[in-house]
């Protein structure tokens, strides 16, 4: 059939495409002189237009229909390749390029405005490009939304596809009403402790975990960035970086986080290769899979022995149990980025709450930070001080990313309970965690999450892999013994 | 004029798309995990396969003839423009989408397979690679060759436009006439010296003299490869790779040799940024601007006085007469990147003759190796033990570059030819050489050379900045001193 060819021709161009802007994104963090900067935009200008030309051209379209006519003849794979070619060639058509034009440029000004307005804590200087970019969020969002979708769902579907509204107001009070007493508990059963590692042990330990979990010179890289990132550039080519500082050991838990995502993409069906189904399907399940190695594996008492292990080689000796306490510490605090397992999803409601309140117009941006502050006092029970440690502290809203926020709690959610649908069919972990052991973990992952791709949306793979829609008990019950329950 | 204006916007796409061509290649050989190899040629086929699309539409064709209609307005750099879009046009309308793409892949694959045949000498490994890049050379040379030209000069034509096999058969005859008897009379006069150079040294030395000659962390890059090489990203983005090993001093030699293919790209007119002109003009001349930094700069009696200082600083002391004569000494030899500098041009004459005979069927694959061998006896005097010391040394073939060896001995001529202009103007650089003062040279270079970008192909620029036209004497007069004359 011609037309399926060209479609998949397509998709493998616009796979493509994709890997070298995440190259080219990887390198300007990791890689680039400063000075090539200017040079860089253009290149991913460029880059970001050919692939919104190549992806939205009307020759897709009639690809689409032709295929329609003998759709009987598909196979299941390039039957699911054609529902989201379909899909996401809609959806794309639906914004008129003025608006996808102005949006970038928004996004743009925010970002830089942002920068601007946090190191100087002068929320009224971001607050014109913060109004724009909700502006066109709302556009857009009215865009893309259908079948009686909200504008905020229609953001959401840009990141989870299908999330309904509805459901995160189930999840998110459930959280809100569940973790703020536990927190309260934790913070005196497991206060938090801090631990001065050495750089140079905290690159020996990074460096050799990530070797016992399969990280080798052939097919990974592991680099320094500003902020810890991942990157997917090909088969057999996946980059994590981190950060280290002498105060903390961030380092330890960012690169397991990272690893999941990397794993995550290497484990995806090869038969996916070069198509439009061929990488991770939603940020919420990208985030469950670096909440997964992050929260259950580097957070757990087993595992604990491997990292002082490990630290132990690189010269700095500490007791697993000192290690495991100084990783799970609980303090409801100020900042997301930075906060322990159990608040985290927290600092998620705050901003969920906020963010669905300004896209429906019920917050004005000039009242986000009394309402910041308002949220922040209910929900973790801390005075913020300054906007800079408070709502100026993500560039997300600056850079127009509406909608994004939820992934991240519903990562730490749907990471808890494949965790424990995992352990009811492998039996606990425990014992080879402790071990190092964690072949068993990566292929139920890839058996039961990674290899899909995009031929399951959220809610379908959670079904699937679980057994169970999503639940918030899973979660809670991995949290309890933070809490001395 | 609206077809100007989309022209120039098409021309500065192309120039991102060649500016992340860059980066992918560049990222292949120094940063890319050996995995990653397979995702790569794909990455690197399609962007080839769209910046060939882009380059050869036909819309290009309606621009340039509605500027045609209106030709008297254009200002002389537009008029240029326009001149080189044509021309690039009309050779890129030639060859046909699945060829550029077969291309593309061969090399990505060709590339792969040299590396692993050079490393075990296994040249029937690579054979099969090799053929098929012969097979597509062949083709693409006879598609773009014009007006009479062979398709060896299809080929040339990529990298030196306009050169004619009959010059270079006139100019290497000469050389391979004149060099040999000096090369006899050298290696008597100035014997090899080695110097046990520790790598640390050596790293320190490049590090140290680089940064005398302008080079910052905010704008370059200084890496390790297999094969040294230089990648300009962007304004503001120069990367140049070298490479150490404790038995010599190549290091020295290649950091300046790459050094000035960077110099040449950063200082070409910034007016022409993102246009069509706004790089290097030919192979040859690029190869001019390394070899001078190479030949004339760092292998001057004059700057081994810097080179030695800075070595002592690395904390190895060296005479700066016997370094000099490390730099310099003349012996036949194997590999053409370690070769003096008397005898370079003929390892040059070796790959034209044996490329020559590929491309015009006189020669199969499978017979190199011993035709290599045959020519090195021939030219040089001396015995192939090894194909990884011969017809393997070098990626070009395997990466389908044919029509690209010549260039290098080119550069050697028209280096000394444009010192000599140079000194004709300034005076004799050996003083300041001596304090590490290339001001001068780096501005003369820039005035009389670099500015012009692609305004002035190779032919026309030798004889704008020198005078002349191209001639072996200058050379001829380099090398004499190394064979006592």
């Amino acid at each position: 059939m011609q037309a399926l060819q060209e479609l998949r021709d397509r998709m493998a161009e616009l796979s493509d495409l994709g890997a070298v802007q995440m190259l080219a994104g990887w390198d300007q963090l990791v890689m680039m002189p400063a000075d090539g900067a200017s040079s860089r935009a253009h290149q991913l200008g460029t880059l970001a237009r050919l692939a919104h030309e190549r992806s939205t051209g009307a020759e897709m379209g009639e690809w689409l229909e032709q295929i329609d006519a003998q759709a009987a003849g598909l196979d299941e794979l390039d039957r699911d390749l054609v529902r989201v070619a379909r899909r996401d060639w809609e959806r794309a058509r639906r914004v008129p390029d003025e608006l996808a034009v102005e949006r970038a440029r928004a996004e743009a000004d925010g970002q830089e405005s942002w920068q601007l307005a946090r190191a100087s804590d002068d929320f009224a200087a971001f607050a014109p490009a913060l109004e724009r970019n909700v502006e066109l969020a709302r556009a857009y969002g009215e865009c893309v939304a259908q079948d009686g979708e909200s504008r905020y769902e229609g953001l959401l579907s840009d990141f989870d596809f299908g999330l309904r509204t509805q459901e995160l107001r189930r999840v998110f009070s459930a959280l809100a009403r569940e973790l703020p007493p536990l927190a309260a508990e934790a913070s005196v059963v497991l206060p938090p402790r801090t631990l001065e590692v050495p750089v140079a042990a905290q690159q020996a330990a990074v460096a050799g975990t990530l070797r016992r979990l399969g990280v080798d010179d052939a097919s990974w890289r592991v680099d320094v960035s500003t902020h810890p990132f991942t990157a997917w550039v090909g088969t057999g080519d996946s980059r994590v970086t981190t950060r280290y500082s002498d105060g903390d050991v961030e380092s330890l838990l960012s690169s397991l986080h990272e690893y999941g995502h990397a794993l995550y993409e290497r484990q995806v069906d090869t038969a996916l290769d070069r198509t439009n189904l061929g990488t991770g399907t939603s940020m919420s399940i990208h985030e469950s899979q670096s909440k997964l190695w992050e929260n259950h594996v580097a957070r757990s008492p087993a595992f604990a022995e491997v990292l002082a292990a490990e630290l132990g080689a690189g010269g700095f000796t500490v007791p697993a149990a000192h290690l495991h306490a100084t990783l799970v510490g609980v303090e409801p605090s100020l900042v997301r980025v930075s906060a322990d397992p159990l608040t985290y999803p927290l600092h998620i409601v705050v901003r969920f709450e906020l963010e669905l309140a300004m896209i429906e117009g019920d917050l004005a941006v000039a009242d986000l930070p009394a309402a910041w502050r308002e949220q922040m006092r209910r929900l973790l029970g801390v005075e913020v001080p300054s906007d800079a440690l408070g709502c100026l502290q993500d560039v997300h809203w600056g850079a127009g990313a509406f909608g994004y926020f939820p992934s991240y709690a519903l990562g730490c959610l749907i990471a808890a309970q494949l965790w424990e649908a995992m352990e009811a069919e492998l039996g606990p972990r425990e014992d080879e965690l402790r071990r190092g052991e964690v072949a068993p973990i990566q292929r139920w992952l890839g058996e039961h999450v990674h290899r899909f791709g995009r031929r399951l949306d959220t809610t379908a793979l959670v079904e699937h892999a679980s057994g169970r829609p999503l639940e918030i008990e899973p979660f809670l019950r991995y949290v309890a013994p933070l809490a001395g329950g």
